[in-house]
This record gives C-alpha cells, sequence and structure tokens, in this order.
C-alpha cells in the first residue's frame, strides 16, 4: 500500500530536520576537515569492495527479473573499476580549491566600510535520481565540499547499493567528527516521497534531479522548491560561410558522434545556404562513414541527391525539437548567421551551441545573441562538462538561469553573503 | 466579477508572450541606447509632471474616500520633489556601469579552448508591488539596465498614477528604437491575476514582491516561479564584551531609531552579560531619550530595575520573532558571542545582523558563522540598502540563498552564459 502525501511529507520534514541540524557544523568545517571526510569515504569504498559488489549484484538480479531495459541495467551494473572511479572521484573533489570563503568581490565606500561578498554554503539540497550508483557519492561528495547537506533519494532498481554508499559517505563523515547527517538517503523507495521533496518549500533549499525526461518532467510539473535541471539538450553546430572546412567537419562529426548519448551531444547541424553546396556532401559523407543517418530540410537534401549522396531522409518538423541521443542527425539550410540564431532561438533547449567560423564578426554576433548556457565557437559541443571546463565534478548541466547554469559543480553549489566591516559607523 | 484562474492565466500569457518577443531586442541593445531610453522616461515624467499630479490626485481621492490608513495614502501620494525624485532615480540607473557583458571570470584550458563567463540579462521579472508609486519607475529602469523585460501588477488603489507612470517608460522605450513591451503594465486589477502571475513558470522567470506581510506571505505560499523577497527584517544588534562602549551607543541607537520602519532597523539587542551591568544602562538610557521602549528578558530587567531605569517592560516570546517597524527594541543577555549566534539562529530573518567588538577573532566567528544576508562588524543596520552599498538603485533586499542575496540591483537581476572560443578543438 502506498503512502499519502502527508504521510511522505512528514518523513521529508524528519530528514530535512536532521539535515538543518547539522547544517552549521559544515558549514563552520574547516577546508580540510571536509576533504578529509571525502578522503576517508574514498578509503571506505575501497575497503568495502566486496560488499558494494554484493549489494550491486542483488540489484541487478532484481531489475533482470524485472526484466528492466539492458541499457537501465548496464548504467546500474558495478564492478571494480566503477567502484575505484567513484572512489578516485571523491578524492579529486578533495583536491579542487574550497568553494566556501571565497571572496567574490569586495570594495571600500567613502565612509570607511569595506564590503565584501563572500561564499556560503547554499544549504540543503535534494538530489533525485534513478540507476547510477555514482551518483550517490558524486552528490554527496560535492554537497560536503562546498559546506551542504544533501537528502538523497535513489531509484527503487539500486537501492541495495544506494543504501551501503550512503552508509560510507556517513562513515566519512563521522571519522573526522563532522555530523553524518549531513548526508541522508531515503530508504523508503515509495514514490509519494518525490512528491514531498519537490513540495517542501522551506525545507529543501534546491532539488537537483538526474535522470531520464519522465523523471525531469515530473520535477518541472509539480516542483515548487528551486530546481537546477536541463529537460534535454538540442545542442546545434552552425557552419558559417566563413567556416574553416577542414575544422567544420572535425567538429560536426565529433560533436555529434563522440558519445551519443551525452546531453551535450549535437542534434542538428545548421549550414549556411552559401557554402552547403560545397561543405554539405563533405560533411554528410564523413558523418555516413561514422555510422551516422542524416534527417534533412528540403534544400539540403536537395543538395546532398545532386551530389549523388545516399541515404539522406526527410526531415519533419518534430525532428527540429527531438533529443534523438543516437546516431541520427538533423540537418537544415540557413541563411547565415541571423538564420542560424533564429533557428537555434525556436528550437533549441538551451543548452549548448557551436559556430563554426573564422569571421570574429560573426562569432561575436553569434556569443552575444543565441542565448543559450554555453556559446561555443570553433569548438565541439561535447566539450559541455564540468571537467572540461575545469571545474572537477558535475552534478549536471543546468539549462535554467536562475543561480546556477551550464555545469553544476562544487563553486555552483554556494551561496554568498556581504560582510560589512566598520569602525563605529551609523548611518546619517 | 471577478475572473476565472483560466482566464487570468491567459491574460498573463498574452503579455508573457509580448514580453517574450521584446527580450531579444533588449538583449541586444547596447548599454549607450539602454541607457538614453531611461534618459527619454525621465524627460517624459518631468515633461508630464502636471498630468502625473493629475492622475495621482484621483488616485488619492479614491483611497481617502475608502478610508485607507494614513500610512498607506502618504506613500501613495505624489507632490513635485517626489516625481523628480523618480526622474533622478532613473539618471541614476543610467549611469551605473553596463551589468550586462561583464567578464565575471575568464580562464584557458591545457587544450587552449578560451572560457569565459559573462553577464546576461535573467529575462521576463514579475514585479508586484502595492502603493509606491516609485516602484513601477525604479522597476521597470532596472529592468531595462539589466537587459530584462518586466510584468508590472501595482495595486489597485494607485493604479492610475502607476499606467500613466508606465506609459511614460514605454515612451522613453519607443523613442530610442526599443520595444515597449519591455515594460508592460496589468491594467486589469482583478486579484486573480496575482495567482497567474505566480504560478506562470516558463512564461515569468522570476517574482520580486514589494509590499506588506500579507502580499509577501501569498507570494511565498502560491509562487511556482522563483521569488526574490524577503518576508520580513528581524534584524539584531549584538554587543560583545570587548566592543568600544561608545560604538556600541551610537549603532544600537542608529540601527534601531534613524528610521525604524525599514527592513534594516534593528529589533534586538543582545549583550554579553558580561558586561551588561556596566553598558546596557548607559544604551537604555539613549534609547529611552530617542522615544524607544525596551522589551526586555529577565536578565536584562532586573539590571535596568537594579540601575533605577523606568519604563523597561517585560519581554515575551513572540517579542524575538516580532518585526516592530516601530519605537520598540527588544533586549536579550546572552552567554558570548557563541549565545548570540545561537540566539539569530533561532529568530533571525536571514536579513542583517552587526557584531559591535574590537576582538577581531569573536568579529571572524561571528560573520563565519551567522548566515544571514548581510552580516556587519561595528557598523549600524541600516546600511543595509543598495545605494549606501554603492550599488545604485535597488528592488529590494533578498533573504533567500538562490541567486540574489541581499542588496538586489541592476547587477543582482542579471544570469551568466559561458562563451567557449576554440580553434577547431574536438573532444578526443
Amino acid at each position: 500500500m502506498s503512502m499519502t502525501s502527508n504521510e511522505a511529507s512528514s518523513i521529508i520534514t524528519t530528514l530535512a530536520n536532521k539535515a538543518k541540524r547539522s547544517m552549521p557544523l559544515l558549514a563552520k568545517a574547516q577546508h580540510e576537515i571536509r576533504n578529509q571526510a571525502l578522503c576517508a569515504a574514498a578509503r571506505h569504498i575501497r575497503q568495502r569492495k566486496e560488499d558494494i559488489l554484493n549489494a550491486n549484484n542483488e540489484d541487478v538480479e532484481i531489475a533482470h527479473k524485472a526484466d528492466l531495459k539492458e541499457s537501465f541495467i548496464d548504467r546500474l551494473t558495478l564492478d571494480t573499476s566503477r567502484i575505484e572511479a567513484m572512489a578516485v572521484s571523491l578524492e579529486e573533489i578533495a583536491r579542487l580549491d574550497d568553494p566556501l570563503g571565497k571572496v567574490l568581490a569586495e570594495w571600500e565606500r567613502p565612509n570607511g566600510l569595506k564590503i565584501s561578498r563572500v561564499a556560503t554554503p547554499l544549504g540543503i539540497m535534494g538530489v533525485i535520481y534513478e540507476a547510477r550508483p555514482n551518483v550517490t557519492c558524486d552528490a554527496a561528495g560535492l554537497a560536503i565540499k562546498a559546506g551542504n547537506t544533501v537528502i538523497l533519494r535513489g531509484g527503487a532498481s539500486s537501492i541495495k547499493t544506494a543504501t551501503l554508499l550512503a552508509e560510507l559517505m556517513r562513515a566519512g563523515l563521522a571519522e573526522v567528527g563532522l555530523p553524518e547527517d549531513a548526508v541522508q538517503l531515503i530508504q523508503d523507495t515509495d514514490r509519494a516521497l518525490v512528491g514531498a521533496m519537490l513540495t517542501a518549500s522551506g525545507e529543501i533549499d534546491v532539488i537537483i534531479p538526474r535522470g531520464g525526461k519522465s523523471l525531469v518532467e515530473r520535477v518541472q510539473n509539480e516542483a515548487r522548491v528551486p530546481v537546477f535541471a536541463h529537460l534535454n539538450g538540442i545542442c546545434h553546430v552552425y557552419i558559417d560561410a566563413d567556416a574553416d572546412f577542414d575544422k567544420a567537419r572535425a567538429i560536426s562529426v565529433n560533436a555529434k558522434m563522440r558519445r551519443v548519448g551525452i546531453c551535450g551531444a549535437a542534434e542538428t547541424l545548421l549550414v549556411d545556404k552559401n557554402i552547403a553546396n560545397d561543405i554539405l556532401p563533405l560533411i554528410a559523407d564523413d558523418l555516413k562513414k561514422a555510422g551516422c543517418l542524416l534527417r534533412c530540410d528540403a534544400a539540403a537534401k536537395t543538395i546532398l541527391d545532386n551530389a549523388h549522396f545516399e541515404g539522406a531522409e526527410d526531415a519533419t518538423d518534430t525532428d527540429w525539437s527531438t533529443e534523438y541521443l543516437d546516431q541520427i542527425l538533423s540537418v537544415r539550410l540557413v541563411d547565415g548567421v541571423n538564420g542560424a540564431i533564429e533557428h537555434i532561438k525556436n528550437y533549441s533547449s538551451d543548452h549548448t551551441e557551436s559556430i563554426i567560423t573564422e569571421n570574429p564578426a560573426t562569432a561575436n554576433i553569434f556569443t552575444k545573441v543565441v542565448d543559450s548556457a554555453i556559446v561555443m565557437v570553433n569548438a565541439s559541443t561535447q566539450f559541455a562538462d564540468g571537467g572540461e571546463f575545469g571545474m572537477g565534478a558535475e552534478i549536471g548541466i543546468s539549462t535554467g538561469r536562475m543561480h546556477a547554469r551550464g555545469p553544476v559543480g562544487a563553486a555552483q553549489l554556494t551561496s554568498f553573503k556581504y560582510i560589512v566591516r566598520g569602525n563605529g559607523q551609523t548611518r546619517p
């Protein structure tokens, strides 16, 4: 029997109160202590490798019995190297600069008041995710680094693995004298608890969903707590008339095909109609060789047909707003950079877009007007990643414009306060 | 007959769509053009002074007939100098640095990618306010400065004044070729429209309430759109054992009494019990002379009684969480800085707190651990103000930890994006 929403809310309130009580201790903790907690957790993960594999094995068996998709089971399944990668990731987070206490700006007023804006913890994070066991460690690790507390809600199919991993994160905290309730995993897998998290305004400060479209859509529909999320990544590569053809070819193939299942993979190629005759057949051949299917607008199809390219399909209107996450690319001819900007305005998910051009003025128009979290010039959209940005581990890429945007790492999981130092000033 | 929530939502959707269409033009506009729009609006306000006074007079007459409170009518009433102040405020916003395009951070990756984080408009602001006519101009002015669009919802009692002022702001935009729909005022005063704004997720990016507690509470209860708001300002002054007595006395009186009706006014005085015998009677006399009533905990009352201070009242538990906005101050003795921190943790509204101490170590504990938007050392809490911070006009002081915190001026009404410049990089 599933629980009522009142029951669910009261469970979340209890967890949030525990998290709140542990907040000041974590906020006060020296950087070194927070890092020691991360390294201690990494050590526990290595030491308990066999237990983790056993717990994970139970989850995987249940998933097999429930006939879950192979791709899902693959994401769920741990092996020795994936466990080692989780430990290494925590140690890497420990090596990052302290995001807390950083002076973001400082200035002095004519009356002698010294004002500084200083990074502080954001508060209580709620992370809702599905199968991937590493999210337990990454989310908890980034939370601890930024002085936050976190309430984790893993998927039912990974509950045994997630429970043990959360325990090991808590052991790391306890070992260095930090409150283990800074990391809490919801044990009950009832879906009403997700609803209760999403509506826990004033109890949870931010919700971070990590999962497929149905999860993210539920979050967007129900959340009354602020959310860092992207619904999808419909990323564009635009090949300008002034593009270097070699760069355009290499980037198009890499942006689409390096890994097709990540949110930074390109889904639509826009080509300036003035050079399409020359470059589109070359790129189409490159992509075809790499195993990619092309869905083209009429103008692009005509050019490819004329060039005796075989296999181009007709795109329909829905193609422009489809995140394939597959070896498929939609292709459209546009009228210069303004045509590209117009298409992107209509269809982009505000994630990442790239222009290929040697013309700095055109590049500037593109970077100024395109309002996506990441706007690139002459680079592959697959660089849209916290690690590639040099931020270390990330918990996702935010496409919203509030608070965090782009890769969300430890530094993005902070807030700030103003410190005003005077020597007795009163306001006239 | 009041409108249904569906009717209200459809009106808001129409306004939001107009706002959305004007966004790219405003985001693209040079700083100089945005400033010219502000100065043109200021000029229109001066030229139409008589018309503004007439419109305002109609509002004021209706308010009198409706027997609204004098303080409310005072906030609503314009005169020549208040109108001039609105024009000057717009010109001051025009003189501020451009918040857009500012490079907030930049770095280069080992692979040669140059990454910068650049300030961008936040999007569509929804401002819900009550009587004060200047909010129309300030909110629209800050929005234009930051490249945002704004949907204004003034109170019913100021609708004629607000309508004319919004028209003049729009005329300023039109004069320089910017879309006038970047500033829209809701003409209909039906309260269902407030509800529709609060739930317009995906249409309005942020809600900024400016008004009394009932408005802010409605916003907090109903909003599904992110909100920049403070519910109230329960600000504390803590006098440490190592305080300079002269500073402590001057700051206590100023923090409470300079203006009692603003959110940065102190509401509670905390005194270290080890110096309370020496300093509390002095401060109590100062405050009494200034016209302030004291509500004291038992320990503070005993000290004042022993010092033959007359008129101290007993505080009850509700005093610690009351924003008097009046000539009343609650007083409590605490056990050193940790006692002060504990009290503030329990009762503060996260707005502004100040410690008076000559001991830098104690000051550091206070500024590190107290998690309010503004934490001060040896300065009056009445400095909690965008103008005093050197930020220019502000639209309010945010006590939340998401996105904006503290005084919210033009720079806080921006978001950011990443620009990545490469020379053909593909991701390995």
